[in-house]
């Protein structure tokens, strides 16, 4: 497997666009469309939040059939608890047929931004030229359209070979605040030009999301708006994978890792974030065990402050893994310190040891802290993504609509 | 029912006495002690976390009977986490034995800090002496030696008259941070003049806790140390409550609204919080769903920050509720901001509806606001407590330890 630039643009056949049409006032651009030469498979996973934005119920009935061919998506409106949020989401999917000529049954669509403030849709058709003018291998631009309060692009794309055909995939995310993603995530748009059947799509997408964007949680608040899709146009020429086969092992670990990559993007662009959290379970009982005690590890406000803080306050850790909720033995739990300046024990068998804090310090100070977790000898491990608590997230959430 | 002053030696034959013994290096009251004169039916709930502070412990061991005569809580170091935890908790109770003759067996210990720090008796028998002279109609010196990020003292006391005898209930609180009480709560003692059977007394307090200090969160971290215990030493009298009769009825009522004061007084002055939250749901198929519904709005940070600049950001509500866990129909729900400045409607049937951002403005800049939430026409409701996410939360605790 390679790592490769060129985000959903790298695999064969598809193009990208992103351009400003007014729903945010900033001028920042705001609307995108990823567009396959070829009709793909297509698979999704969606928040399983009970408010659901109108673009999901949309899309979810698009992809009811396996298939599709493009995706458009808006930043600075969620097109969520509006009345007519169906019309607007149908709207924007009759806007792609218009211009492109994809019947609009073939179209995703999603929004982001805020809740419950009515759409229009004449800025988006007023943007669609711009739009089609700009498709091309404009990954970046689409990726820079569907942000909202993050600082980065989030981007990335990767190679491998398959039945000596080389298969790429490629996906552009965005999420910075809202985000605790359960059974689905933020916006994540895939494209891969493997041949893929839609049920073992769907079947790839859920397991690389269950040890990737469903192991983030940047403020415990899931998203009304989360979607992963991916598509899947075929155009590498690969045997197309029908069962879950060594391609398919191979195609999973590939999409796996590129959205493990993502996650930590995203993570460490959480809103008003400074520093990038990874808590390390590891001798749990079972990998379910292991995933629930890393993401309340992760979770933990208090926790996330003295991050901020390089506080190695490591009785929080402690706190967080008492009230997960998994099969633990409190009394066998050692805890570490780790980041590129070196790593540090702090708790062993439940209790306190001595530990320098000053060496402390320094090692919870880099951008990017692991917290090593061992809960005894068990075979259940997971690694969970979030970020500190910072004066910033107030500051961005106590006035975000405004 | 009457509200009076005097805590937690509001009842007869109750005294208390809070000290400095120098276990926090500021100078602040550290050390409490409450002793009855004559033995008392004692109850305790405690926290549900895995990881429990040792004197959860050793105090479950002493009311395993039923019985106690005095209380003993130290602030400053909780007394968790540590390999001589049990030994310096029953240190604690063995004091209380020497000075005032009161078996160890029937004290109460309770420790509430920093996690993880070795806790020496030394400090805690250097103050026993001042401890034992303060000993009298001093609630407010017990209530501030309790206190860790707390600003203000958490005192309440009622009346309420049994088959003609006046019987009284006092409880002095403690809780700021790391606070989402489950099953338990803080810590919170409370005293009682009224004769009560150990089953019962343990009953109305689990009752009473469920509807009041079990529906606050300040940062959704569950404690290691909280603690809720009860002492009812019958000097007031009355026919002791032995059953689920009209008189346990009239008991309980008065406890709950003793506790519902004591959690508004706790949430008000959550880490931080400038402002009061109460999230009141109506409608809900059943109090249960209420309960999880109202919760989870006042968990919610991205509200929180919301309710910190005053920004009407109803949303975020919706979502809350959608990812509660409870069975809601979204497309019924209202919702309205109220405060002492007036109350304005911004979500109807799900959706929003034309509301003055400026008059919303005015309304949620009160200190004390609620969020009104109508789930339908079902019989359930709720009453959850919280506060504002601020920059101070942040800053409190991105350093607690120094």
């Amino acid at each position: 497997m390679k790592h490769l630039t060129g985000g959903v643009c790298a695999p064969k056949g598809f193009v990208a666009s992103g351009t400003s049409c007014g729903i945010r006032k900033t001028g920042k651009k705001d609307l995108a469309l990823i567009v396959s030469q070829k009709r793909a498979a297509a698979a999704g996973v969606y928040t399983q939040n009970l408010v659901k934005g109108a673009p999901i119920l949309v899309t979810q009935k698009h992809l009811a059939n396996g298939y599709a061919r493009a995706i458009i998506a808006n930043s600075g409106n969620a097109n969520t608890c509006n009345a007519n949020g169906i019309e607007i989401a149908e709207g924007m999917c009759e806007l792609v047929e218009k211009y492109t000529g994809i019947y609009a049954s073939d179209v995703i669509v999603a929004s982001t931004g805020v809740i419950g403030q009515r759409l229009s849709l004449d800025p988006i058709a007023n943007g669609m030229s711009a739009l089609m003018m700009g498709l091309g291998s404009n990954s970046s631009d689409a990726a820079e359209a569907i942000l909202t309060t993050d600082t980065v692009r989030k981007e990335a794309a990767v190679s491998l070979e398959l039945g000596g055909k080389t298969v790429k995939i490629g996906a552009i995310a965005k999420g910075s605040g809202m985000i605790h993603p359960n059974m689905a995530t933020l916006l994540v748009f895939t494209t891969t030009d493997a041949a893929v059947a839609p049920a073992l799509l769907q079947k790839a997408l859920e397991l690389a999301i269950q040890d990737s964007f469903n192991m983030i949680s940047i403020d415990r608040d899931t998203s009304t708006n989360d979607t992963a899709v991916i598509l899947a146009n075929g155009m590498a020429e690969n045997a197309e994978i029908g069962s879950e086969n060594a391609d398919f092992a191979a195609f999973l670990a590939a999409l796996k890792a590129l959205y493990i990559h993502l996650s930590r993007l995203i993570s460490k662009d959480g809103e008003g974030a400074t520093k990038l959290l990874e808590c390390r379970v590891t001798g749990a009982r079972t990998d379910a065990d292991a995933r629930v005690a890393a993401k309340s590890v992760i979770c933990s406000p208090l926790l996330k402050c003295a991050m901020f803080g390089s506080d190695a306050n490591w009785g929080r850790v402690l706190c967080a893994l008492g009230y997960a909720g998994a099969d633990i033995d409190v009394a066998g739990v050692d805890v570490t310190f780790k980041s590129e300046a070196g790593e540090i024990k702090v708790c062993e068998n439940g209790g306190g040891i001595a530990f320098s804090e000053e060496a402390a310090k320094t090692v919870l100070s880099a951008p990017e802290i692991e917290i090593a977790v061992s809960l005894g000898g068990g075979p259940g491990e997971a690694l969970a993504f979030g970020c500190d608590l910072t004066y910033d997230y107030v500051k961005i959430n106590s006035d975000y609509r405004s």
